[in-house]
């Protein structure tokens, strides 16, 4: 098996090397006229001055009479001036052509008629009062914007208006993008166990228009070194920028480096980034030729923190960047030396503080990116960010989405996506972040101030139960309002026609069977381990105990395709993927929050959410609930 | 003469009602299905929720071996695990599906290869490693977005990850633009005295497009009521808005008005905000139409302010809205008490401060739209701001634009735009905010700490000197660098052969001869009394001494268009218009910034663009001046 090193040079550096060589081969777009109607958003390429000017007469600024203004000298009330229609004045119209010889508008409202040719004025007027001379907007000549200039909606009135019906802009680079690999395949809704559903260019076109290029998405190539070669010539020869998106495994980049290389030079192969480290910097024929990992997280920062690099250079205007903002780490946070790490983060306001929380760091988990609010930088050679420090982060939504964002925590159930979808249905300024960290995580998330409200189903052992003792004893002190929730049921999710024949917990330890489990401080977690309890059954001896899964459907799924036999969840959850299910008991999942928060209007839209019909009924939809109560403060 | 006199509603409270009006008429947008791959930026109409698992099998997420974990526990150094290829594992590269029966991928790194059939292992593989589960990025029926989502290009990856193909989405608002208007025609660029250029229409469409809305123009409609009516009818059938821009002259507006009563209905007309004031606010079949004022920043303020926020009841997600910064007024700011005015404003950080300067307030000055960077709402009942009040504003550029901004004020020449344009060509991220104030201006804002640099040429009536007696008189104490500029002829601006025979000064106060003149405090009126004063001339014998204009080009266009006789300017602004020009003398034209700026890049910049080849050849071609020197420290 072949495994080849990278370089590992650090991103500022590596850009800044990349774009010397970038200028050295002559790397520009080249410019075109375009009709300054269809010109929104283009840059201009070089200043623009105005052929008329603006107004290009003297206008009336006014509905009234246009005057000599010396004839009028004197007016007032006692000694008025009377004028005559033709020798002394003449009617304008707001935007009329100032007469001969006039130099001053009166206004309708000061003009008293006395005939249909006589009209009295009872103050005098100024001379070139109400009337807009040529180019009081723009003078003919004036420069109406310099070059590299974006041109924006009131450009193009002021272009129009100074005569210029065409303008000089940059062309708009044309980015080529290449998706490679065997195992790569258009989306579809049936893919095969090996197929891989090739999004990826859809991402990266989307992005690409974001900035305003112009994506054009080659055809699947295979993984075959000439078919590479001949894909990235067609693409050089039609394109400013060519993105060629290969495997991410280092024995399929070689291709990509090998074609590049052959045609034109590799200058850079690996960056101190993580995710992005096997990324390309190469140039074929004085154009940028980057080689983009495969896992779409990875593309994304590339393409983020490289590709728009490049194309700023030629687009000669700042694309957007995000603003920056600070907040508080709401849990420890890994990293390594080797590398500058890019780590999606949710956001949220919970009591003035802004408490961050890193998402999955999976480089194939593209959703991290849809729940994304910012984006964390860990530099290079930082080992760990401790909890509660503070850290700067790129915000990706606004502020005032974060500020509008439910944070809610805790235990996972179908129904918060439910409840998020019908707050944003009655108001959608109104968002939820959601984290699945176990019932105990959402008490602990409370006890620490970071989260507005917080699912748990915790069964008290000697009691039988649920909630109550919990939170007496882990938020001692604090003002806590419970909520009541629903009676959700709780059991074994199993093979449809359970093939294995299984009764209950006492079959866990069966051999053979391989069970998946939830994590630590889950509710289904210290649930099962109560039975387990209960009925003396040894966790070691289920195999299968160890593997942990963060939410009731992740847990089904995986029975679901066969890679393990049971494992313990809801109902509704066995039922999305037609699983059979042992009902084991039923549990009460509630809601905590603290007191302060209760009369806040995004605590108060929620629970008007849980209450409500439309939330009965889809519970009812997704099977296994009792909603009797729900909402009700306890 | 007719005038009719309209509400004045405060805009809060005229918004509110009527989109409770539109509510009650039932206003919205249909839904409609969109492939995802062309679905940036729409929003979705109902939640999405994935179809299939994303991964949809357990795959490889290494190259390497799949194994049976149990088969390598216990493998160390000492005691290695040798396995059998088929028998004991298989190859698989990332992304290939774990085969059956195996439940851990050792990576190729740490694979020690003995034949082609045999490997050596030495550390034991923990169950489940380097694999990617099935739904480790979306689980099957897991919510992808909820409803009334702005689909992201993350969000077209993870749609099409989860099998989404297509996405139900609202429709795009059809915002149909109707101009109105004898005098208004199409734009050219030869109009004739009294034509009217139709520029709203492109500023609204592409206002429009940025709020992802499809414009939809119509054809220039003349001022008849029957016409007015049917293209209303019309538009109205076709689009889910219609803006009928009307001429703003009171007379005018009611054809507006009455063609939406007898169609539909007027909820409001007269809205108490400047500009703006004659809006309307109807509906006909229950969609909104809005009648909009002529000038084109009353169009530009009433879209802003009332059109988009209709325009987001539909769209069901927040449009952008502008930041807010803080900073301090420079000059004092007039206002009226019965409306809210909204002013367009230029920022500039000088020394840590953030200063905001009043642009032009005429409503048909749509280029103070172009060189706007904020725009201040002054509040009703409100008189007027004191200069150094600390205002909010709403932000139009980007903070980064504002901190790159050379703030240059002073006198006005045309090479100040022959830098700016020459910065930005250099460095696209460099900007020049100019205000042309006049020399004694540019020393007071130096004096008060809001520009940069300014430009400066005023005569010492007692040494014949330039400049440096006014830094020493007005900048006693300040630490203040005068940069050479250039020698520039100042002279009389006359008609094109010289029709009236004038040769000097002397010929000013001539009957019958109208002169404009420029701005008090502004270099050229002081070089004009000075002359006055030399050669006796009574000011107030002079025709036009009190009509004062701004810049040299403006002075020259009044020249130019027959408005004025003569004004005094500099030669290049007379070769512009092809005027003739009887020169007076050469002045220096020099530039002042404070010592503590030098340094500065900005400063750099500037510096380096006056001292370069580029510049001296462009002032050539202008005319009239002497470079030498130009840009070294005095």
């Amino acid at each position: 098996m072949n495994y080849s090193y990278l370089e590992n040079k650090e991103l500022g550096e590596a850009l800044a090397y990349y774009k010397s060589k970038l200028q050295m081969e002559g790397f520009s777009l080249g410019t075109e006229t375009a009709d300054v109607p269809s010109a929104l958003d283009r840059i201009t390429s070089s200043a623009v001055y105005a052929r008329i000017s603006s107004p290009h007469y003297n206008a009336s600024a006014m509905d009234g009479i246009a005057v000599n203004a010396h004839d009028t000298f004197g007016a007032t009330d006692t000694t008025p001036v009377v004028l005559k229609k033709g020798k002394g004045y003449e009617v304008v119209d707001t935007g009329d052509p100032l007469p001969d010889g006039r130099d001053a508008v009166i206004m309708v409202e000061d003009v008293i008629d006395i005939d249909e040719d006589t009209v009295r004025i009872i103050a005098a007027a100024a001379p070139w009062q109400h009337i807009r001379q040529v180019g009081e907007d723009l003078c003919q000549d004036e420069m109406v914007v310099p070059s590299n200039t974006r041109i924006e909606p009131s450009t193009m009135g002021a272009m129009l208006a100074g005569g210029i019906s065409q303008v000089e802009v940059w062309k708009l680079p044309r980015v080529g993008i290449i998706p490679t690999g065997d195992e790569i395949v258009a989306p579809k809704a049936d893919p095969l166990p090996g197929e891989i559903l090739e999004f990826n260019s859809t991402i990266f076109s989307a992005m690409v228009r974001r900035w305003g290029g112009i994506p054009v998405t080659y055809p699947i190539v295979p993984d075959r070194y000439e078919l590479i070669k001949g894909a990235l010539e067609k693409a050089v020869s039609e394109c400013d920028i060519v993105i060629l998106n290969a495997g991410s495994s280092a024995g399929r980049d070689d291709y990509s480096s090998m074609a590049i290389g052959e045609l034109g030079e590799v200058h850079v192969h690996g960056i101190a980034i993580k995710p992005g480290k096997p990324t390309i910097l190469g140039t074929i024929y004085g154009k940028p030729v980057i080689g983009v990992p495969g896992y779409p997280v990875s593309g994304i920062i590339v393409l983020e923190k490289i590709v728009k690099e490049i194309l700023e250079t030629v687009i000669k205007s700042p694309l957007r960047t995000y603003p920056k903002i600070r907040a508080v780490l709401s849990r420890r946070l890994m990293s390594t030396l080797k590398y500058e790490e890019y780590v999606r983060m949710k956001l949220g306001r919970v009591g003035g503080k802004l408490i961050a929380t890193p998402l999955s760091r999976g480089a194939g988990v593209v959703s991290s990116f849809v729940k994304a609010d910012a984006l964390f930088t860990v530099p290079m050679n930082t080992e760990g960010i401790e909890a509660s420090e503070e850290i700067e982060l790129e915000l990706l939504k606004t502020e005032k989405e974060i500020e509008n964002t439910l944070v809610m925590t805790g235990s996972h159930d179908p129904l918060i996506d439910v409840a998020y979808d019908l707050m944003r249905k009655r108001n959608p300024e109104r968002y939820v972040s959601s984290s699945h960290v176990g019932s105990m995580g959402g008490i602990m998330a409370i006890k620490r101030g970071e989260a507005h409200v917080a699912g748990i189903h915790l069964l008290d052992e000697e009691t039988g139960e649920y909630n109550r003792a919990y939170i007496e004893k882990y938020l001692k002190g604090q003002d806590i309002v419970r909520i009541k929730g629903v009676k959700r049921s709780q059991g074994l999710m199993i093979a449809k026609g359970n093939p294995l024949g299984l009764k209950g917990v006492e079959d866990l330890s069966r051999d053979g069977l391989r069970y998946v489990n939830r994590q630590k401080g889950s509710g289904t977690r210290i649930l099962l381990d109560y039975l387990l309890k209960n009925g003396t059954i040894d966790r070691d001896s289920i195999y299968g105990y160890d593997r942990e899964e963060l939410t009731h459907m992740s847990v089904a799924i995986q029975v679901a395709t066969g890679s393990a036999d049971c494992g313990m969840g809801i109902f509704s959850a066995a039922k999305i993927y037609g699983l059979d299910f042992i009902p084991i008991c039923d549990e009460e999942y509630d809601f905590i929050a603290p007191a302060e928060y209760m009369d806040s209007p995004i605590i108060r839209d929620f629970l008007g959410i849980i209450k409500s019909g439309e939330f009965r009924d889809k519970l009812m939809e997704l099977g296994g609930y009792s909603t009797e109560g729900c909402g009700t403060i306890l």
